[in-house]
């Protein structure tokens, strides 16, 4: 299977996501980066409800919580209403109970920003730590592989 | 108590609220409206755990939703950033289920825009239209009131 | 050309499009409306610069601004996380300078939402009625034509 | 004047801020964080039409804009529905062209989230660095002499 299939994407800015200065507003950045991470474990085989809380197929909500504990983003040029947008995900496993996904937007030939969402794995009753949820360990490891199969 | 204490709320407009024509961007509108129904029931002396799930006090969701099932909106003038609107609702019952509230945003002497908001009650579990929760009854009672007292 | 190209859209429900209730929390279906309704414009063959303000490759304003003059929804059955929603467009031309859009949500064989949002034409400038952009009138043309044809 | 004014906000959290796992989704945090600012610039004694473009009051767009370039999030502990949040800014000069603005958010007597927003001045014609506006240069100073004055 082509990597490109859950970890290369594509947007196109919306007038809704503008502000009165013309360009994107800042904060719509974390709402594309989080949707595309649901698309990418969408693409990859994951079904939304073996991760996500509040689906329609699934009685009990998983177990497993992913709470984003950090983020940041740097804003390297405008982002502008029609827009298209390449975005590609780099899933990084930090440890047993923790991952994080970097997400470049690349508008046209340049870097149009960079983001990172650091998510920790905690138990959604108790909130302690815990192991990933077996789907994103999958989800990680495919992406190393991926890269290793692209060079 | 003076009705004006939770029924006239303010709010100004915030930079993210616009978009790139330099006005606000319309669906903004209704959240203010959620928001501003928010503030009225806690202003009126509700606690948002009795009427709303994921409340830090409550361990229980509450046994009655109030999912929308209706809304509109009319835009009267263009609202812009900075603009310190006056939010006036006015709540009215229309069943033992049923409620809906206006809203008029007004701004300096012109009403910038007009919403309205319609809620149904159900039973969070089965789904079933059930009674409307005690707090909001009282509420609308109060509304009421208020309108009556101060012709 | 096929309609379905143009006014048959499809929407994934993401994670942050959910409340605390476990639904879609209601305004969100006005960002997807417009979001469709410029999604349309573009499969149709205009570009965006043509229409909104704040384009990468327009150095001027559009002449003519379309602001929202009225929108309602009617929310008839719980939309969730990971929903796959398919969205039809029915554009219908009000008067030279003034047209609506209406809009079905599908979720597998119901309906999950219904809106409307209605535009009005106006010069950018002088903020007086003007007629629709050409663009514009040539996809609510075609919308019409379309219908006709998959009769 | 009481730094306390303009430094030291006040924000409850409402049901449209949470999402289907019943907290606060994440990317909500930065659009508090900007309306925090926004409000404290206005305590201060800016008017928004100073600093921002669409505003009623200016027929001018101000020359110098503000783009962020940088921001960042630790999120400490879930913020929940109705939750009263004290906002507490610390503005740092960096240098003649740049600040940034700490926001700390508390919620009873824990922290629940810190969140840094670095701002860049450029000429709004020429895209060029350029000075930052004299208000912010008068803001910046003036929460530096207050911090002094609450040792």
């Amino acid at each position: 299977m082509n990597p490109e299939n859950w970890l290369l994407l594509r947007r196109v800015v919306r007038f809704g996501d503008t502000d009165a200065a013309g360009v994107m507003h800042f904060h719509q950045l974390f709402r594309w980066c989080h949707e595309s991470w649901e698309e990418s474990l969408e693409h990859y085989g994951l079904t939304t409800a073996e991760i996500f809380p509040g689906n329609r197929n699934s009685e009990a909500t998983p177990e497993v919580a992913l709470p984003i504990v950090h983020c940041q983003a740097d804003f390297r040029s405008p982002i502008q209403n029609g827009d298209a947008l390449v975005v590609e995900l780099r899933p990084e496993s930090l440890n047993p109970n923790s991952f994080q996904v970097h997400f470049e937007f690349r508008c046209g030939d340049h870097i149009a920003a960079h983001a990172l969402i650091r998510h920790l794995a905690i138990n959604a009753q108790t909130r302690h730590r815990c192991a990933l949820p077996e789907g994103i360990d999958r989800w990680l490891e495919a992406s190393g592989v991926g890269k290793i199969g692209s060079i």
